[in-house]
């Protein structure tokens, strides 16, 4: 099969000097920070939605992506020749991991055995492309949410055939993400959600959510999947209300239903901005309650109140983002999952590599910066010293679980009145990250 | 001492067709609806801090509002006629429970001591007020936000120092609630979050929030205070980011800090949706995890993007509230507490009447509405039959836990597709929620 | 050809007591008000996109909707067996009015000259549907946005042959509106706007805008066609900024290039919200300033951030709506046009009636309470004494234009402090509200 | 008098590697950049409401700054001791210009009379200032929205006798800031707009509106005051609904009201995006209409729905600002005003430099990036191309006014299809301007 896109090499690292589209400024995989390689630390993982299926459409018109390679049919011969580009572009790229959807990789048949049984011809050119380049799959997810058999839920849903449905999809994709040894499976709310309160019995349909996850917990016990579960927090859309809304709603339904053990969450920019948080602050509250699994590397429009999905380019995002993900150790079995679309007006196949070029190195500019700063340690020791109060005297007294209502009324009646605050300093720690910059 | 609004007196029911802007038309006290009064179901309570300290200042100029009776001075004094003018207007309303802040009615001292003195002699006064007029205390709260202590948060703070200054606010105030049979005790968040991210450290903080209920819940116990404690969502203002930014992240927080077997949720409809939540969500999400334990009401401008805490005047909304509390069994412990104020323009006393009748009238409606739609249960009836898959076949081995994916996959093979989705009626659904209003 | 609805008959008036969801409620097309049935006073118009080629389908997953009549295909005879259907709804549901956009009614050929032969074929049959049932045209429009050419926008591409095109279609389509007497022709300004300012020379856009306009003026002048010119508002979506934002963006456009003459505006609700404004703020503006020409019925969840095009249900908007309208002297050749769509989980046929339905009575009952309101007279006599200082003195000075910075100073100089303000009396003018409904 | 702040000397350059915070890292007031010295470009303008007069206070707590300098009352001697603080400060930063509202500098006296003859005493002190120090007045405003007489507004009051109190205010303010040598006089809307839309006569309100600026105009004419007049859009708060919400609705009120030749726009970031807007948008739009005035530099946060009012830092917003002001041939006798504030908790005087020096050197910063970007001249070339189907041709004809609708539909008839469009190339382009930052 000839080359898709001939007109590119692979693409390299040239340096903060070049001006080559095509070409890296910051991401040099083989670059060692804090140990270990820029490939190590991001991790980066290609979507195959967007990416290979993705055709621009909108809710105001249809496809305008020209992609000479794809006929536009759902036949397997289609599904398979996708493939061989698909690897094409990810290791031109140098991307280390790629994630998909099963109905992304794979057409759906009349039945579900059918369904099966086309995944398996696809999965095998899957797995000789894996074999081929090295690429490794991030994670599998099965598509719960576009045939219209979804449209009242699938886990959530009040069909309770499509419960069946949807655990068999899932079923089949974890045994197919274990063939191929993906190192996550991710659940991505999808439908699970309400349109209308009036119609919805909530608790019921979080019931119905809570066993399906512990199915999977189970068959994937039993089949001998030792990735990690991840569930991806998004606030709304296509539901007026995603049940999984941010990462508080997900931690509080994995806590309510004995699931955190299992469970991590793979946090997304545009569905943190969306629910009204940063994605610094989905991070690092994941972070501390031992749930950050993964992310989805991708920005939204604050001035627009629906998933743009665009690729990240902005480097204050991508340094914010890093900081986090070194503060915790690292993504961990997670990656940094370019869940990005090129807008509808980029419909040229040279534009999926202009994007996926800019958001790497958006995110090794990041990495850079974010290395910087832990390096120099202006911010660290800024925020121990904020606090020092708590190291001796009543904060650690407080700390070390002796100190009580009474104990503190004491001390400060005594005392009268508190030692006095300091600056919190904002306007020097944001002019600080500039220095970094 | 005169009255303070000698042209109104006590406020009656007059009916629907009453043109009296001083009379209700929809709230009769006594009627009796579901086997309570409507005085029982509703509960309502009157807010010390807007409706007695409000002055209608703003971000761009001071107060407005006209309050003869109030000499503006932090005198003792003052705080006692304030004290009875606040019964007269409860009383005229005949409204059964009031809410404060310890500093609402008790003016800050120069020392704690003193302000505990003060506030001894200002409790003597409710005490007092309370036994002539029958009027009972809904909740007590302290008001760990204005003082510029606080500026970096109380139990969050980075200061030890404000944490124990916190403490020993709250121990005074559930005894001063205690004293006044108070029947809950409120946690709003105040500051309780981060306006930076770069320099705070979220765990350190959250750890010592924790404590500091564990705190107030072992000194309550200690005192024998036996009412509710509560903790109310908002999610941003003022801080950028508050830590109990809705009713997910609260409960998140209290299973992780095993505070849940002690605190319900203050729900608020203009907190819900500044979290990008109808209030109905937020009362249902509470609602069937058991932690559903009293309402703010009021209403907020969904067009504007902060807390504007206006009186709730909207029939939909307050169907919606009330049947979500009859759902849930009543309000408990908890009231419909009008924490809204009167516009900066709407500067006389008597606005003060207007706003509350409307806003009591307004619940009184929606109370109405709500057992209209029970009573004629067509709503029931619709949810029970569009989840009836679940009462027999596939989805009751679901529910009951003897499905497995496999025995579903073996199910849905056999069955080859779904059976059909039936429509969601959501339009039909809004038409018919217009027959009751 | 055999009835589409066999199961629906002629919608009737029942009254407010009626439980029969077939019904209305509150529309009683002969019923006079103010002088005019309710039926000239509402103008209801049908939409032909939503309702007859809408399919459910959003981001997320396709069409869900059951449409037994359409073959899904894009055969002219499809196309005219949609007509008949189409029809049928409209008569059923008793309004007076439909609308369209050219691709619409009629599928795109493969050529402009292909396509324009097949729209006459169809013209021809919505003519006879016209003659047959009564049934008018309120207006057309051309689909500027769909199809791929117009990526880039229309009369604001960068892409001077995507203009031309567009004018062709414009003209086709002008020509066929005043074949079926369209009292109106409606731009909407579909891609015209940027996504991204870097690539984007706005001024020469809008310089082709305005020119692209007055060739349509001067080729309706030309052809005799006399109905309305309007444009349709929008913020955002599908581009990131629509350079027809609100109605002030408009109304500054028109005049800066002359338009002014010749242009009204078509105000949707949904549209109105997502720029930040109320849709009686849009509809007040647009009035006084002599350009409020139609209104798109519909509304938005004000908590998410895109156009959901729901059926309108709330009689507080409705109330509002029709006060606006009666305000300036009725709609005048517009209409209320439903510009809304059934969820995407109402796919059943049944549902178009339901939706309806609720939303034509919506309105009637909004145009009940706005009479009512009216003839009452309250709300005028507040507002007109809340400016009675305008009336005489220095307001009156000030209005006649015989005062200056000078007069003014030297009339304060000597008051000294202005006469006292009054109470805006916000909540009891909500609380009167509430009474009408 | 002592130094206010003995600490802090003139800050300097000391270029891109400096870590000294109290220095300019891209600020060198002398560097030529396209012709003019940075000084010259940027005519940076500190303000004196936030800096000298902000306290910290919010909705929920009383000012937390520490001011040693000022007693807090409201005497004479206060205001002129704060004077020299001011320019003090202005000084050591280097910044060319200040701005004011009359009552920033000199407290209300108990009459108007009173209150002129106070102002005329500060006004001495602050022309002393400003000829000891060469510092210059970039414009003068009157506050006619804190005072509780302008609660309804001042030129869009219900009250006349405020709109004579304003015009005073106005006639006064206006001869103070011609005496200074003012270089614009401004006026921000203040409660110029709605709250509650029942209670408003929008038409009369705005024909107030615009007599005001129309009696503004002929008095500024009269007493021979040349400097530019400037309207700045905000679309809400203090009121739901400013009349000056944006842009658009302030230019269509200036043609309508024949007031286009005689005002500019002075836009503001945090405004813009309260808006719905992007600030290199407005700039855009008011630029190509010939109404770019000044700029008020500050950020909001995008995810917080009030007037944050933040130091602006970030480097993407100052590079686009920039590009649009050199676009536009600069900011004319504008200036880059800081209407920032520092937050509650930078409560120490240390944090009003902190906070000037970041800014200053992000407009430094992006303005380097906007010339390197026009020298280098990728980005104006990638437009020239995209719109070059309009420089010859169909394109040609339309731009010159000799197409029409027929010419265009016989063009297009014989050509079939559109010319093929060429993408968009967003991705590529925010990877560009990545290159210059």
């Amino acid at each position: 099969m000839a080359a898709a896109f001939p007109e590119v090499s692979k693409i390299k690292y040239e340096g903060p000097q070049s001006k080559n589209p095509l070409a890296f400024r910051w991401y040099d995989e083989n670059e060692v920070i804090e140990g270990k390689t820029m490939k190590e630390h991001l991790r980066f993982s290609i979507v195959y939605w967007h990416t290979f299926r993705g055709t621009g459409s909108d809710p105001f018109g249809p496809g305008t992506a020209v992609r000479p390679w794809d006929d536009g049919s759902p036949s397997v011969e289609n599904a398979v020749k996708r493939v061989r580009v698909a690897f094409e572009l990810i290791e031109k790229l140098g991307a280390p991991y790629y994630a998909f959807h099963d109905r992304d990789v794979s057409p759906e048949g009349a039945t579900l055995a059918e369904s099966n049984k086309i995944f398996d011809t696809v999965v095998k050119a899957l797995k000789e492309e894996q074999q081929r380049t090295g690429i490794k799959l991030l994670w599998g997810t099965a598509n719960m949410f576009s045939h219209p058999r979804y449209m009242h839920g699938a886990a959530t849903t009040c069909n309770a055939d499509v419960f069946a449905y949807a655990a068999s999809a899932v079923k089949k994709c974890l045994e197919v993400t274990k063939e191929l040894g993906g190192e996550n499976y991710v659940f991505w709310g999808g439908r699970e959600g309400y349109q209308c309160q009036l119609n919805t019995n909530m608790k019921r349909e979080l019931d119905h959510l809570a066993q399906f996850f512990h199915m999977a917990v189970d068959y994937a016990q039993k089949i001998g999947f030792t990735g990690q579960f991840l569930i991806e927090p998004k606030p709304k859309e296509p539901t007026k209300h995603q049940y999984d809304s941010d990462a508080a709603a997900c931690l509080n339904f994995l806590r309510a239903y004995d699931l955190l053990p299992h469970f991590k969450l793979n946090l997304e920019t545009n569905h943190a901005t969306l629910a009204g948080h940063t994605m610094m602050h989905e991070l690092d509250y994941a972070g501390f309650q031992g749930a950050l699994g993964s992310i989805d590397a991708n920005t939204g429009d604050l001035l627009l109140g629906w998933d743009t999905d665009q690729f990240p380019t902005n480097y204050y995002l991508t340094s914010e983002i890093m900081l986090m993900l070194l503060k915790y150790g690292g993504i961990g079995t997670g990656g940094v999952n370019f869940d990005a679309k090129v807008r509808r007006e980029s419909f040229e196949p040279i534009d999926l590599f202009y994007a996926h070029i800019g958001g790497m190195d958006a995110f090794a500019k990041g990495l850079r910066v974010a290395a910087a700063i832990r390096q120099e340690g202006e911010f660290e020791k800024f925020v121990r010293e904020r606090y020092s109060s708590w190291d001796s005297g009543v904060g650690a007294e407080v700390e070390s679980g002796k100190a009580t209502f009474e104990t503190l009324e004491a001390y400060m009646l005594k005392k009268g009145e508190v030692a006095a605050n300091r600056s919190g300093r904002q306007e020097w720690l944001e002019n600080l990250f500039n220095r970094y910059l």
